[in-house]
């Protein structure tokens, strides 16, 4: 199993927003459906090994987490615009559950997220070991961030967690980017 | 310098397409608008030294080149939509040259393109050799097709070319996903 864990620090609660402007007025949630792409896209299918959990902290509330499961997921289109739809329904559901295959909806804030996973945690920041020399464990989970860097509260309570701490390469790169340079390097590792 | 062109075969080359369905009346633009995204976006700004081209073979024709240029780039944002406007711009000039700083309309088909990037051409396709053991060249163009494969003929055609043969990882992945990665590798390489 591959886990990441996405935190989208403004990405919004509600089910309010229009799909033309993702990138506008949404808390940057267009930077969290590309993970989602890159999560679970291969070219002849999906990931199914994998699942994702996107951190949404921003307005109105509660924090809310969307669990994308790689083996049930269904109706997941590469482009943006469906994913943010499917994003939408699962917000509109209100409550925690299911929403559509493969996407359930949990009330949870960052620091339960980071207590459920902190034993499988793997930290993706600029400054970690190269992930090509990382040991990485059989079922690790990557937490990353959005477009903006861990709060001091979050990077407090991540340090207490002490995960390892990984780059993917010299340059820093989008959350996107990242997850699908983590995924090859797994894909390597156990063909 | 980097270079990618990706192909895509039945994007259209109007730009009477709305924005709301990218994915579906468009010949799958949405691919190609990916790769802008990940042959350009860096965390911080953009990568300057890298040109694309997007060769969009679809009706009504001719065949289009969009030439993207890193280093002359503005107004590039990372989400599809905004990126499709870009190229609704671009196919809306209906003449050769540059439409917005960066982005330049040439009226090139396949044979051409691969004739102006004959030297330094390397096709990425599954069964290539590994990326990260291939010999790449100081200025290399890689060559990747849609979420089709080349046709008989343009795969004749780029044999004629006899390209280096290049492989990603031991998965099949969708062509943005394989330039996130070409990328990875020559960060390492020339950091």
């Amino acid at each position: 199993m591959r886990r990441f864990i996405v935190v989208g620090h403004q990405a919004v609660t509600t089910p309010d927003f229009g799909l033309d402007d993702l990138a506008g007025a949404t808390g940057r949630l267009d930077v969290l459906l590309r993970c989602v792409n890159s999560a679970f896209m291969l070219s002849h299918g999906l990931r199914e090994d994998t699942e994702l959990h996107l951190a949404l902290l921003g307005p109105p509330g509660p924090p809310t987490v969307l669990h994308f499961v790689g083996a049930e997921l269904r109706h997941l289109n590469p482009d943006e615009r469906s994913t943010a739809a499917l994003v939408r329904k699962a917000l509109a559901r209100g409550k925690e559950g299911r929403s559509t295959p493969g996407i359930h909806v949990r009330y949870q804030d960052f620091h339960g997220l980071l207590q459920e996973f902190s034993e499988t945690l793997v930290l993706l920041r600029e400054d970690g070991q190269d992930l090509r020399r990382a040991e990485l464990g059989l079922d690790p989970t990557f937490l990353l961030s959005d477009h903006r860097d861990f709060s001091r509260e979050e990077a407090a309570a991540i340090q207490a967690v002490g995960p390892p701490v990984v780059a993917v390469g010299p340059r820093a790169l989008h959350a996107d980017h990242c997850i699908v340079l983590v995924h090859n390097e797994l894909d390597r590792r156990r063909p």
